[in-house]
């Protein structure tokens, strides 16, 4: 049997803080006159007591984890957190039904940012602060884990990130430090993107709620015309820097900020990363102004947000770039896939994989010609240990099965092909928004049917996981003594 | 420096033998009086000159093969077969230009399917039978080559075959042996499938233009309706099942033939190709039938036949199958990168690489629960040799690449969403048709841009030709001494 008391009083941790942020949006109904404020009152009473209740019921005479417990606590607490993250949205004015509170609240804790709500211009202010704050709290969640925990997991590749931090480099030795200095670096950041986007001329509301939704890539926002509402190039270029700031391993931040500034810049991750988005930027202008759609500064900008938007998951929009044409399209359908760096708060499948997978292929072509020569494949410039490479094509292998059956799974419930494509790459990649008239970036999930919902609901999860911790519970394997 | 001299030689012998092949269209358009006749005799004149001048000052003293002329040979011959065999397209009265004229016989010798011809139903019956005739050589070509060629040059994961062929099995030791036992199993097939088709209602001519196109895979009608033409329930199901018969490794068809016959039925990889077409044909009726498209009678036939045709990439069409609807679109899009076995005469990813890639992925979850446990990945039975699972990885890795890189050239090349990305997995995948209005079953390839046109030609080949063994020429280090 596997001892679950850890596992529960991790999750009690995890619901008492979650109890805490909806002290946040009472308080602001409560001030705002918006009845709304006893909702948020009552999930926080609700909340806190189950936390509480857990921690309080299991601590004790435990002693750490074992991987078991780990896979089991990391995939729990995600659902947790996201059933009663959903309770402010059942039971607000919204009135939305169970399927779409949860849909909502997944969406927000995995920093996907697709919504169910339409008409966020009239929306209550409470709700709109609930979401931002799931998706802020989804992105710290998803940075300390992936520095604590998914490496120790060894998923898809990611004990490649468990040497660096932990045990070469010696920064910060003990794990507590890492996240303490982790989470101050995350506020700092959200607290200077509020203060510029304030001074940029959004009102303090909208600048906290971007602030926190931009450095999460987590892409809900306050309006219906998401960023595009605001039709600012400066608020533009801000939000892009900030979702970039959001894509990058929150580890070199903290290198940084104790002196070794030149981490940052000399990670060959990073580098990728601006490279692949710069060329990606460069087409699109190319695109946008050759075809005449747009004139090159208009083309700049555009193309600078959206693509930084889809490719780190963010998801924000501000223009229907599903009306730029085929090229365009596929563009932004690939992109999607890529994402941004381990250990930061994007999803997708991740530069380094791409690296890795690039390097091992790379070898295997130079070892065609010599067959018996030694071709060793580097990242970072030390030699791939094969279990990482043999982890990350596993990490493919399930990223397109799953990316499979979720489009065939939606087509099945009647979704039409491009709502169907890219609305299973647009959850497993956490990005939000798909393509096509229904999911694009003008509308929203909320004409779907249930079965959809609850599927990308899933998809979300398992992306946000890195797939094999949810996966690995569905093996008999995990289950047997 | 490279020795040319072998390979100019074995291209030389191919000529000759694609000189061959153009004497029996000249043939039938004499006969029934057609001056195309005249077209061809030209071109089998060129040909075989070209071919024999070839053998003549490259025969002698050279002793064997290395790799570099293996890699080198393939490629060369792939597309100097492609070029001569565009010569009775250019010259003949439909007058295609230079660049039609070599997609539509790159199309057919990489067995695609994928044709730039309107107006099929009045073409003369020389061009028709060369069009079956490149495909039928093409399929006979691409099996010799994954027994006797592919499996020495290492690529993704075909070395896995070497073994089986040449050395555990000992049948019919020889190289020669073998092709020679090949080629008679491959004409006898075509002439069962002919006889059959006869039999069933189709003129002699058009019976050997489909039994030839059907054991090919490569989907060339002699008519603008496609199979769908004949409208005939049994002409469906016989080419259903000469589809799957072309889709299974020939050297089964060997074995079997001496005597095991248990060896075609107890193949791991037979019995996963017919378990997925029995799952997307299942899946498909289900479709049909419950969104009242189809009788269940109609729902079996169309659905068995399409999704072979699409599956094996043939690329026949009997209905539109792109108007039945978002689920069907979807599966169709991804049967395209499914394939068939290796050493057959299918294209696409191939059903080993898939298995290889679940059998690592599962000993990958299972290593998860318990990092010093040992799990072991099998196929067929026997343990995944290391160097095997990087190839396939690398496979998949240039395949996703290629695929990507296609379509966002296509794209920018101006085509819409839906054709880019089915065009580039149709050709990529050697399919033919892709989905949507231009290029979807109903359509043809004819409409797209020249620099549209040249792309799927290059997509044809790498997918034919294994990637690789185009790529590795790409490279720096081959040229290298």
């Amino acid at each position: 049997m596997i001892d679950l008391r850890p596992v529960l009083f991790l999750i009690g941790l995890l619901l008492s803080v979650l109890a805490c942020g909806m002290i946040v949006p009472a308080a602001v109904d409560l001030v705002e006159g918006h009845p709304d404020w006893q909702v948020f009152a009552a999930s926080f009473a609700v909340t806190l007591f189950a936390g509480v209740a857990l921690v309080l019921t299991t601590r004790g005479a435990w002693s750490g984890f074992n991987l078991r417990q780990g896979f089991l606590m990391t995939t729990l607490a995600w659902i947790v957190v996201a059933l009663f993250g959903a309770l402010p949205f059942a039971f607000s004015e919204l009135q939305l039904g169970f399927t779409d509170a949860f849909f909502e609240s997944m969406s927000g804790v995995t920093t996907t940012g697709a919504t169910v709500i339409v008409g966020l211009d009239e929306a209550p202010p409470g709700i709109l602060l609930w979401r931002a704050i799931l998706q802020w709290l989804g992105g710290i969640g998803i940075i300390v884990m992936a520095v604590a925990v998914l490496p120790m997991l060894q998923v898809g590749g990611m004990q490649l990130f468990r040497v660096e931090a932990f045990e070469t480099d010696k920064v910060l030795p003990r794990a507590a430090a890492i996240a303490a200095g982790i989470v101050t670096i995350y506020v700092a950041m959200t607290a200077f993107a509020a203060l510029l986007l304030g001074y940029l001329g959004m009102s303090a509301f909208d600048a906290v709620a971007h602030a926190m939704t931009s450095i999460a890539t987590g892409g809900y926002s306050t309006r219906d015309g998401s960023i595009g509402h605001f039709d600012s190039a400066q608020i533009d270029y801000a939000i892009s820097l900030f979702m970039v700031m959001g894509s990058v391993p929150f580890v070199l931040y903290l290198r940084a900020v104790r002196g070794n500034v030149l981490a940052l810049l000399q990670d060959t991750q990073v580098r990728w990363m601006l490279a692949v988005l710069a060329a990606a930027i460069a087409l699109l202008i190319l695109e946008l102004t050759l075809r005449g759609l747009m004139q090159a500064e208009d083309a700049l900008r555009y193309a600078t947000f959206n693509v930084i938007s889809i490719m780190t998951g963010t998801g924000y929009a501000t223009a229907a770039f599903d009306q730029w044409g085929g090229f365009a399209m596929s563009l932004f359908f690939m992109l999607m896939f890529i994402g941004g760096c381990a250990g930061s708060t994007t999803c997708g499948i991740k530069i380094f994989r791409f690296q890795i997978l690039a390097a091992v292929a790379n070898a295997q072509l130079k070892r065609l010609m010599q067959p018996h020569g030694v071709f060793i494949a580097y990242y970072n410039g030390r030699p791939i240990p094969e279990g990482v490479a043999i982890s990350v094509m596993s990490f493919f292998f399930f990223f397109a099965a799953t990316f499979g059956l979720l489009a065939v799974g939606l087509g099945l419930i009647g979704l039409d092909y491009v709502t169907a494509l890219s609305g299973a790459a647009a959850a497993i990649a956490n990005v939000g928004p798909g393509l096509g008239e229904t999911i694009g970036p003008a509308g929203t999930y909320a004409p779907l049917p249930d079965a959809a919902k609850w599927l990308l609901s899933v998809g979300m999860l398992l992306g946000r996981l890195e797939l094999f911790t949810v996966l690995v519970l569905l093996t008999p394997h995990f289950w047997r003594n």
